[in-house]
């Protein structure tokens, strides 16, 4: 196995997690070769050395598209924006290179299908940043419904709440304007449609509804604008396998901070989780004497793969950040041409046209087909 | 003020628990004449003997009609399967007496519009047993609405989920029948739908979907027979108010028990409640410094009325039938005349219209206006 | 069986507790007669009267001796402050009354031999008010100790806090002065080793030690005045059994309102307990995959007798006052001459006995036997 | 600010750690330079090869001595057996270099007084390893402290649990070999007591009980060998501000996989925290209406740092490995001559010392000055 030499484009949040996560990978998992940090690339060649610096890249750009063109790169992460991630993606896929893009794939199905197509054609991984499902709990839970702990799954509800645009008095921002997407659910319900993927398969029929918490913001200089967006959204849906879901998600819940509530009921048990306990799955069995049934809390341990490779003792914790260095292990495995748990650009198109599928069903006021 | 006396229909679970209400209220309250319990009914002579010794009722009959028409009878507690409500209500209204009856109303609308006509026409209170509403700790909620502390409500969700249809391999029983009502929406909506009543309002329109969990069950002496009726049941809502709303209900759960999750979003905060752990309320206000918000547990006390009825220390917990014990103080409170938190036909009928409106709009998969 | 005469003398907090329970009991219970609510002793014959009539007793008295003397008379309540229960309990043994008399026996060690003498002359059912034991869920946690699921008890741990000290600007009342004992080894311990007594057996050794969080409190008029009693204790044990325990007691714990924690330590497993959360156990056992163990939450349900008396479903919850009833019925039990599972005076020295060792030990600095 | 050489002895669960710190501290915290992973030492050259390529060391060595003696090392992690700490840190600091040891100091108090006599003769920053105190709940605590936020503080309980040597039918190893020392109190006791010191300060005066849960152990090839050390201790405190304080650790404690539960009363709220829920911190204040007053539960943020300098979201949750990146900070910190969040080996001997103290307490069954 070589090593790979990494280009990273964009050192917001997502970039500086991928950043770490390059950074950890091989003393992590202590089975590849360290990756080569070789070049990142931000919106100035300032901006772009200083934080070559700062996380370890050899070399720095203000173009991203000399990274892409770069001949000595041989995985592109890109962290940027929404908007930018098809061409980005596209130009890189096209480079030969392969791709690790943050999700959702683009602001617009349209554009996510490009970018499936580049993948396609170029044969290269392109995989998705959906690192919530790399969590090993999350693992563990597919283990227990592979096992059949919880017997034939039969209502799923996912909710998936923050609270930044809670405060109404917020100024207008770029979030409330129609051009960002339809609101929460571009913004979130990727998030828990990840984890059901992963989990229970995907998504045959849906209906949404949207809701707009507050009807218009403070613009700065006074006034206020009206909001475009819909910062909550609610959903019926019909899994594949028939089985009957719900998805609520609320980027306006105060006090809700990072809640992805999961809870799958099956005829054998039921299973929940919230990501805001990341390290702990709760687990009810039907089984054994029925006055010491009950729900047990699980926490994550060594006998969770791969939360060994971080700590040897149990219930120590992992936090969010060590997700994305599961996600990068993954992504290497792939990219040696191994089996991978992984949501790449063929899966990831689902998922978008799933919440394109809700968005649509929201405005008509109807059950549509995904 | 004069000693009610009282007339209990049926010794079920419900009719324990008016029993156990009646036995308490003065007791309890320390400022109504003791109810005297006149006269119980139930299925044959002898279990009506029996159950009168028990539970202290002077008199006993088998036959509601003879209890319904004994002139000493104020009151009339009606705990009978909910088939039996129309009929033993109505002719208690039309003799003149108070009725105090088990929720829902009916397993037709029709009836239960029938109902409502006869308390009108009778002049007499005609209270539902929505006990939930009674809680200390669900009335501190209605006072933190009231007063503003989580700001203007924009979304709620409410759960409510059991599991004593949770065993496939259970044999099958009336519950699963058709003419038992539409399933979970019957058996549970009424109760989350009661609690949005007294604390947001009643629903403008519903877009509700249904499931099977089994398709068959077990019957007695070998093969299976199809479930007609449907243990979950989601809907989308729209509040009078124009909040958005999600309601979810299931009673083939495993692991819960007596859930009924409420979750209120407000444009300044938040509240969380759940009905196992119905001493409790979480609270989430956007106020103070940022480092140190979260939500909190505020455990019953005698700080919420009427718990200091039962109980002078704080955190010390109320029980299911100490709710019980409250809706009686509220109907005797009606009965006298005077404002009392209590469900009646009146609004108990919006209830019964709203679950026939959601199992409607699951039937035809469209929107429906309540 | 014969229908018991009951006398009650003091209707504060536990009065009317003892109150409500005699009222639900044959109600709740179905298989034993209704009580004779007889008479009611109070300060006043007013105040007696008054509490008569909202209590449901028949007959009033502003003297406590008459009460005691009333031939018609079976079982006398006892409920007044802790310093009365010596007279009154050995009055009323003395006139061939049962006893039920609210914990802790008296203020003064001295005084509960002599009722426990009183109570072995009179050969008459003597019992103590230690209601916590009656919780199912804690029949369940013996029930899980006595079929071995968490193996060999090896350590335990017990705290009880509340905060209706915690005000340091609260007045100054009896409850800082010496005269009224310790502080809150008599006011608390008693609880928590009432519930050890019953789980896991008595204490051999003890080493305590006792804090004043605050050295005065306002006086009512100005000024301050030291505070003479201890409102945290802390206490090494080492147990009959050989078993090493922990206590830890604090009436000045803010935030606390009816908390008693209990943590018990086995070879196969544990089980922790809080008060607060009275219809719920966690109980914890090493068997089954190491990937799937956790602590299981239990909620009280009708698989826990007698929660099955008062309510068919599971989950839906017990209160205090319950409790009371449930002790009601194992004293009537004892009293017809059955086993009960009821803390009588000849376990209550046992109890008191250990916090005076407690005590000493606290006030000598160093290790005591029991 | 110039770039430190690092030499790691030592690649287990610490080591591992360490390498992980030093691999990530620069990317993190964005403001120092990224440190140069020079040279680790391990038991073996071959191990020691294979670990430097996996961990990202330059250089690898079999023998330690040649480590520390290495002149481009600056700082040397030394993350052996605790036996090994005293003759590592000692050459190191005589050799000029810069120590980060794992707690605690040594096995025997004696050597930890000589590895402090080193340090001072060094004149080099010598660190322990106590990841704890880092974590930023924790010093949110510490600053809620220190506004007065809680009060006066008047009680502190402390409790430690694990279960690793909770089967009583593992095998014996050395951990219950009298040479190890005292047992859970040198296990454990000084991760509680590190949060003690930053929070609320020393220990003056102790009495302390050990117990063993299991007499014998199972040796390979059949019998049982006795066990020599104690995997329970309890203690009583008296801080040094005379606040009365309380220890408990258990390392055979089922179900415990890294529990550390602290309980911190004051006249104005209490703190509760618990290390298997590290991204949380309870928080109850004594303040506003009594009807709203509860426990709160603050979630890890932004708002808290330096949270915010591994996710600019809240509630997304840091690691435990998180914790050794925030401690690396702290030493490069100190090493520029600022000042910082660190138990250096000045602070680190009290805490020896008062393990030692709690040791002969319990031995002697009597209460022991620090």
């Amino acid at each position: 196995m070589k090593s790979l030499n990494i280009g990273l484009i964009g050192t917001g949040y997502m970039g500086k997690c991928h950043a770490l996560a390059w950074n950890a990978v091989a003393a992590v998992f202590g089975d590849v070769p360290r990756p080569r940090l070789t070049v990142l690339a931000e919106a100035s060649q300032d901006l772009a050395e200083r934080k070559a610096r700062e996380l370890g890249f050899a070399r720095a750009t203000g173009d991203w598209r000399s990274l892409v063109a770069d001949p000595e790169v041989d995985v592109v992460s890109i962290t940027t924006p929404n908007a930018f991630h098809p061409d980005m993606a596209i130009a890189a896929l096209e480079a030969g290179k392969h791709v690790w893009c943050e999700k959702p794939m683009a602001t617009r199905l349209f554009d996510a299908e490009r970018m499936l197509a580049a993948a396609r054609a170029s044969g290269r991984v392109a995989a998705l940043g959906y690192n919530y499902i790399q969590n090993p709990v999350m693992r563990l839970i597919r283990r227990l419904l592979d096992e059949g702990q919880i017997g034939e799954v039969n209502h799923v509800r996912v909710e998936m709440d923050e609270d930044f645009m809670a405060d109404p008095e917020e100024l207008f921002y770029w979030k409330s304007e129609a051009s960002s997407g339809h609101g929460a659910l571009d913004d979130f319900a990727v998030h828990p449609l990840s984890l059901l993927w992963t989990l229970v398969g995907g998504v045959r029929r849906v209906c949404g509804h949207m809701a707009k918490p507050y009807a218009d913001r403070p613009v700065q200089g006074g006034g206020r604008r009206a909001v475009e967006t819909y910062d909550i959204a609610t959903v019926l849906m019909e899994l594949e396998s028939g089985v009957s879901g719900l998805l609520a998600v609320n980027r306006s819940a105060w006090g809700r901070k990072g809640r992805i509530a999961v809870q799958i009921f099956g005829s054998k048990g039921t299973i929940v989780y919230d990501q805001e306990r990341m390290n702990e799955v709760q687990l009810y069995t039907a089984d054994g004497g029925k006055e010491t049934q009950g729900f047990r809390t699980i926490l994550a341990s060594p006998h969770h793969p791969p939360y060994d490779k971080f700590i040897p003792a149990p219930g120590h914790g992992l936090g969010f950040n060590d997700l994305k260095v599961i996600e990068c292990r993954e992504l290497i495995r792939r990219i040696e041409g191994d089996a991978a748990h992984l949501i790449t650009f063929e899966e990831g198109i689902l998922i978008e046209r799933t919440v394109d599928a809700m968005a649509r069903s929201a405005h008509e006021g109807r059950w549509v087909e995904v």
